[in-house]
């Protein structure tokens, strides 16, 4: 007779479904707010943490990446995917799921999708971002690309910083649509426009999600104003950039982790020295952040695994007294733990 | 209303539970037989796979390890933890996971665990090896270190090589205790021996399969007769080794992949130019195995991604049309696949 695993044996596992309910049961908005506040706060503790670029398998038609993280005390990992071309067959570009485990153990203690929590803690790390780069009292935000991240990123801008107009550009006019069907009801001013420059009239922050693996031009040096914040979020695998160098070369750039950008991020374009400040920097306090209103910023990032832990840890603490999850039996967990074999042996029916 | 997650979305989950029934449902010595063959047809296309060490993150406690490789078709990874002290807790030192995905689409197509799994495809591993490398008629085996992997270990060379007799020594006797009992019913004639020494005495195999996280000597060289077969599974990471140096230098020492197995495997102890085979030109015809009954041959086995593709690889195939899985949603699939949020709006009950 097969026995039911102990409780060791079991761990929590949040499934698309589960996540959407327990998104709905906090409220995206504060969602939002909350877990830029979580990844703030381990991005001021950057220096603890276990930092690896990904650990990425690269093919024609796009990439596996691994991104483990620890903080000493708690492990995580990302499996995700990027491959542009699945939109045409139906599928998501970015699909993830992800795992923490406790490190003195080794034990996993939860297992969730990550493609929707990838796009809220993205537009998460995003708003914290602009908080700290983006002018105060920015009121206005262009969104050049309006896939599957572009309402999370408006809503984020929104709750953190307060953003009240939104103006969407995308080569596909249905992305668009589809972005202004969905926003309807959130409280921002959405307005469609016929091309990238206009979008960007009057935008105090820009963020550009395109979803194109290879290198692109959205933004030329004509079309940026002094005093913006770019928040680039397309340009993260090499060969993928979106923004023309010459913005790079007026910008102040702020980055998670420079040997992963430098690789993967718009500075692929730039020669090794080009200058950038961590962000973690800025956020604890030892490197300045915006100076004054004409300086350009611009946060190229590129998705690192801190922000996953962040995220991870967040849905964890969020679960607790809720329903909103299954148990998994992924830990074979025999009573005598060098009996791996006889717990085999006895479940023979 | 919450809708149905449409099969795209949905993966087959193999839990503890149901790769226990599916063990049983093939049988433990078919399966072996059978792993074996796979893992041997993947090490016979090695030229073909991604390979790159493992990804590792140590802690005082142990090791949290990422084991990703593709074969340009399939993309498979592995998280395996290695915590000997968890014993000691009543919690499995090496517990794992394991996942296949499609390269050409980054989607998931099968989730399991890997605990048994491992334990069954080192075996198969190990016996594969020593189908190569270990005397013909090959009728008598010990196992030095009765924990977690011994029956597996054994019943892999039972049923690969014909294996009839199995030496037993643990510094536990009760570890010894519990293999026996484990194998009473295998057809195996197994005997307890009081030393390590006692167990090696008209032993053609030796396996070596202990735990402890140090630089241990658990064979010395005037132990080891002309004509061994050694198969040391049990050093496998950075600091933990199982054979005096000495054996290694009367050796002919066969390996998965050189550049992990000179950090982790016994051969850590040796000099970088130390020589050894690649397992895989032996199983390719390219390089040869046993050369005469002298000789002392040396599966310096560390475990790699490879033979977890195969074993990945072998369930998914036996898992077909029977009921051994759960499935699960870990995918976010919405219909528009740019309509994320919208996906999430409509989720909203």
């Amino acid at each position: 007779m097969l026995q039911a695993p102990s409780q060791k044996a079991l761990i929590p596992f949040v499934s698309v479904e589960n996540m959407m309910r327990l998104v709905h049961h906090i409220g995206v908005e504060t969602l939002l707010e909350e877990l830029a506040g979580v990844v703030e706060g381990d991005f001021r503790r950057w220096e603890l943490f276990d930092k690896t670029p990904r650990v990425a398998s690269h093919s024609r038609e796009g990439v596996i990446e691994l991104m483990p993280t620890s903080d000493g005390e708690i492990y995580s990992f990302k499996y995700v995917n990027g491959h542009p071309r699945n939109m045409s067959h139906g599928l998501q570009t970015v699909t993830a799921f992800g795992l923490l485990a406790e490190v003195s153990t080794g034990y996993p203690v939860l297992l969730t999708e990550m493609t929707l929590l990838t796009a809220l803690r993205t537009a998460a790390t995003s708003a914290m971002a602009a908080r700290h780069l983006a002018r105060k009292g920015a009121r206005t935000m262009a969104l050049i690309g309006n896939g599957a991240q572009a309402e999370f990123q408006a809503l984020a801008m929104k709750a953190v910083l307060g953003i009240e107009n939104v103006r969407l550009y995308d080569i596909d006019p249905a992305a668009t649509e589809k972005t202004i069907r969905n926003l309807s009801d959130s409280g921002l001013s959405v307005t469609a426009c016929r091309s990238s420059q206009v979008a960007i009239e009057g935008a105090e922050i820009i963020t550009t999600c395109t979803a194109d693996k290879q290198f692109a031009t959205i933004l030329t040096d004509n079309m940026i104003g002094a005093g913006v914040h770019i928040n680039a979020i397309g340009g993260d695998c090499p060969g993928k950039t979106e923004l023309h160098r010459d913005i790079l070369l007026r910008a102040d750039t702020f980055v998670e982790y420079p040997p992963q950008t430098r690789i993967e991020g718009e500075i692929q374009q730039m020669a090794p020295d080009y200058p950038v400040t961590e962000l973690w920097q800025v956020v604890a306090g030892l490197a300045p952040g915006r100076r004054d209103d004409n300086q350009i910023t611009l946060f190229d990032s590129v998705g690192f695994a801190i922000e996953d832990f962040s995220a991870l840890r967040y849905v964890r603490e969020k679960l607790r007294g809720t329903g909103f999850y299954q148990e998994i039996d992924i830990i074979a967990d025999p009573d005598d733990p060098r009996d791996l074999f006889g717990m085999l042996q006895r479940a023979q029916g």
